[in-house]
């Protein structure tokens, strides 16, 4: 089979999902990287900035001013939010678009600005976006010029909430959200909170009751909900590198009980390559994904009559970033959406 | 000042709670460690046991029958459940015992059958029995000859919740327990489930909703409520040694709010030397308690109106085990409560 | 490119070096995976083996009895040293063989019997079978039917040291490894000292001066010699899954120096696709090869004249072990030597 | 017993040796803590800088500039390599110092200046200053005003070689030592190198033979060995926070065996508080020195004829800095040099 290859910037290449796109395209058959960008360290080898990489042929990074733009037809933004916007403003408009940052994934620009505390900057753009929860997006993924890829949190604590919400059989207005991730989500700048010996050997949760992962599950749980939703989020900081894990506690709705609901589920996700739900009995568990494009995702019984508890694991990097950025360029192309993403999960 | 020493015997010194009783009581200038128990390890010294404690002058362990019971006023017993019973059954009653089984934490014994499976075999000492979640428990304690160490979720999860249930801030009919845990919680027995590698860089939840330390909560919970509780109990294995944090989702009643919360809990421990209250906006992390016998716990808004955050820490092997066990001696021998317990918690 | 595939069996599928093989075949064109062995769980599915594996259809475990050996061309046996011998005698004389027992190292009986503490019984094949550390042994592996794998330390450190011995560049008579593994290399049974709590924050050497790699070493480093050497080796168990670094202090002869041996190393790996030689003032980490087949070394000065130090690096589970396997078995098939070990090394 | 208390100032109360200093000193029963500096985070209460400190009465941090000297009799002086000089040189004559830096541990102010790469700037203070490797230093301590604390990694690796080399049964020309230390001896600084994601599940060496450790090292086995002494140094960074271990490989002099070895160790160190030489067959483990002042140490059979391999193992934040500082002032204060120093490990 002969693959007409795109030709691929990665703006951004200097983070951990900057990296974690190369190591997923250095194998995938229809991917020519041609551009890599970083400001702060232009002109340096990839292998300098990432010796794992070093055994690849990789070209050097440059600033993005500096880009052919002409030799490049897909991108991955791997900015951070906020200059995200002006970027991709600039963008010939021939370029197709995976942004992972947060700038285009909020509809409404007044939410954007009430939760980022500033106004946005490409309010057109945003309104052209598609917000790339692939499983749930693949019409709108096949036209799109700009995608915008789902933060990490709301893709492991929504794939099982949609059809859920779709199907009616939870309450849109009790979700409690409890999420726990790996480190790795944090990025590569040095900060001393992120330090080994601060994080190693402890957890603790962050951003309770204000992380900005909130308004864009509320917006898209709206969508299936059919109306509002309230919910109740909290993330916590696990010592390992990859890895999230999403328990939801949810109300019931009429007669849905834990089979109705994983029934539902398996319904639901049957055809999907990545997408599993387990057994009843079985613990999803971070360790089962790493590395890989997989989410599992269960349901359990609630002590609490009228109740059920939904557990979701994604690998943060992958599903949670790189990986869904990946699956959404094949969905645009037009390729086979599993191209490049059989990788299997790196256990133990 | 003359401290009179107590003759102290460890039933199960070779799982981890034993070896957290001696790291404490070393170190305390009441105790007299004469006998050391370990059934299948009998006869080996303490150092070939656990080679940290090499350095200290131990006396080898014996099996439990072999124990000269003339010399030992105070017996901390750290056997596995069901095994405890008849032992503790068998003691001279001059002999005060810290239980830190499941044992004797459960006053209904038809309770204790429906989560252990089988009949209690000591039901007159258990009517007997003090559960020893010491800051609620002192009168008792004092006058108490055996005494139920509580579990560590429980200890952790209701220390913040008493005092807002007994205040009526809190709905007793809606508390969310979602609890983490350091590993060690699982004990010295060789489990594949615990080996590092089927542990390390992974997290997944265990015992989802029906794990042994829920009938403990209700029955705390309800003597605090003064009525039935109805809770939802998750716990989680976390890649870390020791430290345990509890996040627990209440409703609130009538006015109450995040900061008549706080206020509350900071009332009720204003005098607690090991209780600590954090001040708003900081989030209790359990590295801040490795190793010592402190409990933080702080208060957080929820994004759902009437509703709060409790996060409550703590290190499963000291305040959630063998510290508790230790500073429930020290109040039933009338001794400083934090006699042999100000370790600072050992960071990074 | 129409590939031809191999029908493969693994005996002993349960293990870790089981389960890599499985990560690694499926995802390898040539390879069909028919049989899966495993004595003590045999009949289960791989999900409830390996949950990691369970979005793939592989066949479910039997005994090594239970294999109908009409369907199977290629073995990989991951069993334990000694109950191999007898398993791979059994086999019909058509199957090809990599085995990932040490039972097939060493070449001299007396050797074997004085390392493992029983007579080798099977002489004959031992006498037939080849040393598979790929690089150095591809003109045998090509016509081999039994390939010995080799040990995960032999790999690491013998893979710089000899080109530098048969460079005649260092001293045979004063090789110093000291060597240090993550934890995946001491398998998945159940024992205590493989705990999470027994491990993690904490290190030690183990088999000081008597680990079994050792004669494998002075026979392969023998012949690269051409006479015989004297070694030591200290292996340190390091609270991580995987990755291994070996830290080699050589006594250089003649005028021979760090860049003389740096270019040495490099000359002879110039077109190794696995095996990549840092430049001056790198280290090489173990971060850098997680989860591929590549080895990255590095040559450095010793503070003592006359001395250097070689540092050496490999995933202990893919080159030193289930992947240099594959690397093999694609040699032996005349398949291109590098199908299915693409992989990017997991970062972070 | 009354105990007189000395009044104590922490220079540089922010790192991780300042935090170490402060958990023990709480429990010092001589130890009167009154002065805490932090340069750039003046002002801030240490519940602030270290929430684990939050239980405790501390007093807040000032700037150096800011103290007054009038009420402090002793200081622990925690800055950075450099700096240090200039501040030791402007205290009153009348207090007593123990410093952790670098920069009063080398005699020879030529090797200081090719080592750190500038002039030291206070020659004459430096030519007073003590080295205190506390168990071979005793007599000088005692009068000293300025102990310059000797390194971690020279710490672990002199403990045992001094007592051998002294005995003449080791050979000077020949020592090997690989070291590996847990991250906390990085420092608390913000730096990419040492993020979790950076360090966990991965090890490196660093420093390879040019580490600042080096020269300390010869210089003091130098005055054990009554000549020069030839030496090799390589650190590992290891996934842990805590920990050092320490494997030297030896020659032996004349008739010298490993039990010769062992015997000469126990003898030297038989009433030592501190240090523990393991039995023959026992490898020594940092986790079971984690948090407590001790060293293990012990000695194998190389399989090298002639040679010998030492093992020793500490908690580089307690003997290899904070530890050893206050064993330092009870010597000069002439306290029961165990006083603030029994804890017993923390394990696991």
């Amino acid at each position: 089979m002969h693959i007409p290859t795109t030709r691929i910037a990665i703006l951004g290449a200097s983070g951990y999902t900057g990296a974690e796109l190369l190591r997923l395209l250095l194998c995938h058959p229809a991917a020519d990287i041609r551009v890599l960008t970083a400001e702060r360290q232009a002109g340096k080898p990839m292998a300098d900035i990432f010796p794992h990489l070093a055994p690849f042929n990789l070209p050097a990074t440059v600033k993005i001013d500096a880009v052919d733009w002409s030799e490049v037809d897909f991108v991955f933004c791997a900015l951070p939010h906020g200059t995200t916007q002006e970027v991709i403003a600039g963008l010939p408009e021939r370029v197709r678009i995976v942004d992972l940052s947060a700038d285009f994934r909020l509809y409404d620009p007044a939410i954007y600005a009430e939760w980022y505390g500033q106004p946005h900057r490409a309010v057109d753009l945003q309104a052209s976006a598609v917000y790339g929860l692939t499983e749930h997006a693949r019409p709108a993924l096949l036209v799109a010029r700009l995608v915008a890829n789902p933060g990490c949190y709301p893709t492991a604590a929504m794939l099982p909430l949609i059809p859920l919400l779709r199907a009616g059989l939870i309450d849109a207005g009790s979700l409690i959200i409890d999420a726990k991730s790996g480190v790795s989500g944090a990025g590569r700048d040095a900060k001393q909170a992120n330090l080994f010996c601060e994080v190693s050997e402890g957890m603790a949760a962050y951003g309770i009751g204000r992380h900005r992962h909130m308004p864009e599950m509320e917006q898209e749980l709206a969508l299936a909900a059919g109306g509002p939703v309230q919910l109740s989020f909290t993330p916590h900081l696990i010592p390992m590198n990859r890895g999230e894990l999403i328990t939801t506690y949810v109300r019931l709705v009429g007669n849905a009980n834990v089979n109705s609901l994983r029934a539902a589920l398996a319904k639901a996700y049957q055809n999907e390559p990545f997408l599993k739900v387990v057994p009843a009995g079985v613990a999803p568990a971070t360790r089962h994904v790493r590395g890989s494009n997989h989410v599992h995702m269960g349901v359990f019984a609630d002590h609490r009559p009228g109740h059920a508890i939904v557990i979701s694991v994604l690998d943060n990097l992958v599903k949670g970033a790189s990986g869904q950025a990946i699956q959404n360029m094949n969905v645009m192309l037009g390729l086979p959406e599993t191209m490049g993403l059989n990788q299997v999960a790196l256990f133990p």
